[in-house]
């Protein structure tokens, strides 16, 4: 009779979606970590400071992608860890797209001429024909690439070895980052935070881009040397940056990023965990748990994610 | 022997394009109107100032799918006449979408909040559940209704009869239109101008929109109750608008459009004629023609388009 520990700011809503399931076999439902929780749904963060609480968590469900801050090796590693996925996918095309898009469009620019008063018909640029490169393709880079298929792209992806999506025109591994990068239009960071994958975004790459293309990171802020890439800003080495994801979240008062030019700050809002998708996702691995199945969305602790 | 007379400020462009394709048994092609010329090329406002000057003409391509200045029945219809059409779809949903996603995405308060350091995670909108209704599906608004579909939307579809696209859930026609409007997240007007678009978004169809709704239009000025749609925006009757097409184009200065609130001005840029597209098109109907085939695109001079 599993015992299920909920650790999330948004506790209230979890727990109604997962009491009005009736799923079975479930004992009972806390929010402060006691011994004998088996199951924690929560966010990396509670979780972290409640495992030395727990005494055998057999499972534990992210509420997040990320789950960095489990990774460390100091941290128990005795339990199955599953983080979310492929909720994630349409909140993060939509985001992307849309800074895509209001780039192509001139969306501020024509905001500002209607702001002088100034009938101004400068030529939008188009997505069609475009070639976005997906740096990391798991099922949001997968899903990025089926919205890019759909606006008529040419999509390159790079991973480390898998070639899942078949919306990815052409896929690159190991030291081809460059060849990958050569003549991208738009470079998008989808990549978890691991040792593997720190200032993969540095100088060089940021050199390899064309002076016109758009760089996004939705994926972590590690990714990015931030020096290198103030300067390709400050340069015109690249034609503008989205971060959603920096190094230091909340950003510091004096910090270089919110004065860069070309650079727009999201945040991190690109792609929020709603507890109705989190909750679906959280009862199809209950049900294979209490089965004995093996469960979906297992993290690997030795790769990172 | 068919004699071409091309009308448009890219003649260069255009004559290369038509060169290029080596065209059977067209013979000439020229830049100004002479009394043989049996097809012709062109710009409607152009063509309408070079239509007594022919004493034959047999086939008109219009460069754009706008055709209204060519509808006045003063003028005269001893033609074939073919617009433009299939190439404006995807330049149209990308406007479209970009627009919603930036307004989803709070894309113009995220960079306010950037302009003043600040970190504000207020949540974004999505598409993904969203209604969407279409007045107007021709072949734009066909394409705007796949794309809707691709982000997981509702599409509705006011038409005067046709229920041409499968990406509609739902076809409303004649007095449905408040039905249609109902409960629309999203209004988008892809009508051409005709006597029968006249002011079709008025005081009564804004009124039935939700007060969260977004107008969009890519049609034409003619189709809005321009006062009607100032009074919705300041009393708050709607969200927001974005007009891609107004009644008088270029807007005069001492218009109110330039400062209503929330309303977005964008100087009729949403899909501009590329003469690879249109030469494309045009080569296709010159086959028919000279094949003495049904022309694609015909325009009914009674319905007006």
């Amino acid at each position: 009779m599993p015992k299920l520990l909920i650790l999330s700011s948004e506790i209230e809503e979890y727990r109604n979606l997962i009491q009005q399931a009736n799923l079975p076999e479930l004992d009972e439902i806390v929010s402060s970590p006691t011994n004998d929780c088996d199951i924690v749904l929560g966010e990396p963060k509670l979780i972290r400071d409640a495992l030395p609480l727990l005494s055998t968590p057999k499972w534990i469900q992210s509420i997040y992608a990320g789950v960095e801050r489990l990774m460390d090796s100091a941290l128990r590693r005795d339990y199955i860890l599953t983080n979310a996925r492929g909720v994630f996918g349409e909140l993060m095309s939509e985001y992307v797209f849309g800074y895509l898009l209001a780039h192509e469009k001139k969306i501020f620019e024509r905001y500002q001429s209607q702001q002088s008063q100034k009938w101004d018909r400068v030529e939008s640029g188009v997505l069609h024909g475009k070639t976005i490169g997906l740096l990391g393709v798991g099922s949001i880079g997968a899903h990025l690439a089926g919205t890019a298929k759909h606006f008529g792209m040419k999509v390159r992806g790079f991973t480390r070895e898998s070639e899942a999506s078949e919306d990815v025109d052409q896929y690159f591994h190991a030291d081809d980052l460059f060849r990958f990068a050569e003549g991208l239009d738009y470079l998008i960071v989808v990549l978890p935070r691991t040792e593997g994958t720190n200032k993969i975004v540095d100088t060089y790459l940021l050199d390899a881009l064309p002076s016109h293309a758009i760089f996004i990171n939705v994926g972590r802020g590690n990714a990015v040397d931030e020096t290198a890439l103030v300067n390709a800003l400050n340069e015109g080495k690249i034609a503008g940056a989205v971060l959603d994801v920096t190094e230091q979240e909340p950003i510091p008062e004096e910090h270089i990023f919110w004065t860069t030019p070309n650079l727009l700050l999201t945040f991190h809002t690109s792609a929020i965990s709603y507890p109705e998708d989190i909750t679906k996702l959280f009862i199809e691995n209950y049900l294979l748990y209490i089965d004995g199945k093996p469960l979906k969305y297992q993290v690997d602790f030795k790769r990172g994610y």
